[in-house]
């Protein structure tokens, strides 16, 4: 994933909180881990979800993946990487995957409509289209 | 507490999702439980706290403490009750526990302020006042 | 799903705690919910999880997908069901449904591994193969 | 806070998962800011927690308290302090405090027991008593 151009990458360390009894992190927490890397994304892209949010334009989940690899432990430190493999019509898909150092934990994707507040759809903005975020 | 007139109980199956790597449930989860038991206690109250919400009281955690005594596991039934123990100017304070059978888990209370949609303080409604509870 | 001869079904309250800003259940969540079913289709399967870890089976999730067509909200009665759809070598597959009333909220599947204590894989017992549940 | 010589300090930027639908940041979520704190003074004052933990010595929490002061929103940048204010017997206290720049939103305490792998109490290390962690 690291070759890909527009790559966004976060670091992300375990708390106790995100264990489970078997000792590793529990599946559900990887979709956050996914959220935090789309905020930091989104910022890095030139709008922070919140701005984007403020202006009208909504981007909830409508699909969400992962396939879990290797478990993650309390206190490592994760590195989070993704990038919006796909931006067209009113949809916009990014990829994701969380690593610790050379090890891949767990990688997935998310789906998100592009909807104005009204719950109506919208087209992707140009800024979100993978073909315009190499700068 | 079993005692108290006006106590509301509930139970809940502790998921996987709940434990940490101890094999405890984690120490935050018990606030959640505190709310999901608040939650009835207000529906059997005569007003659930959306419908409060609906009509403009809000009722945000000014205060929260728990008292960790025993552990809790992995499926677990555990027994929540609580209920209100003070409501008075612009304040309500809700007491709780959580047991597993007879034995006492955790017990703690939260302080609500009571809020008009604007942030402005409210008297708490007739309602919430612990001398009402009885019917 | 209702028709699927083996579904197990739930029903869950939503608390505050799993709503977002949006007003909306937080997507991670539902992974949390088919957790819950999970627990319960494993226990009227005959043996609770917590039964097959202690005899040394895990099973833990591998992938986990999840479909989100319509939002849930605060103190929602959500209904929850499940059926494993394939058990067959080292993998079971369980799919998921969440609905209020009659609208489908989300759908949405896990696999999962059989594991010995060990991390060694280790074959699908005949108790969880899908055409071993009818009874 | 800010004076105590002793006092660690890391940022966390809130996600929208730790939202709930009032817009803030829901009660629960600080006593994971709580932990994260933790974690970070427990490593610099020279053994991380897994370390304890790898050695026999555990610290379960025993009790939490927080005061909400003023609510946090998604995307905002919290700084979260904190440092042992007593240490004696078998027992720590920590404190802690959370901010938005110079706006306080949060400040509690957790206490916690020092117990061997077997669950028998044991008297608080040298390094995490108050007085021995000014170097």
């Amino acid at each position: 994933m690291n070759e890909h151009p527009q790559t966004t990458t976060i670091t992300y360390r375990v708390p106790y909180a995100d264990t489970d009894q078997m000792g590793f992190v529990y599946y559900a927490n990887y979709l956050v881990y996914f959220e935090r890397l789309r905020n930091e994304l989104l910022r890095r892209s030139g709008t922070p979800y919140k701005e984007w949010e403020a202006r009208g334009l909504l981007l909830p989940v409508i699909e969400a993946y992962c396939r879990y690899r290797a478990p993650a432990h309390y206190d490592d430190i994760l590195t989070i990487s993704g990038f919006i493999s796909l931006g067209k019509g009113t949809r916009i898909r990014i990829d994701y995957e969380a690593r610790r150092d050379d090890t891949l934990l767990a990688e997935g994707y998310t789906v998100h409509a592009c909807l104005q507040r009204s719950g109506r759809p919208t087209r992707v903005p140009e800024e979100l289209r993978p073909d315009n975020l190499d700068k």
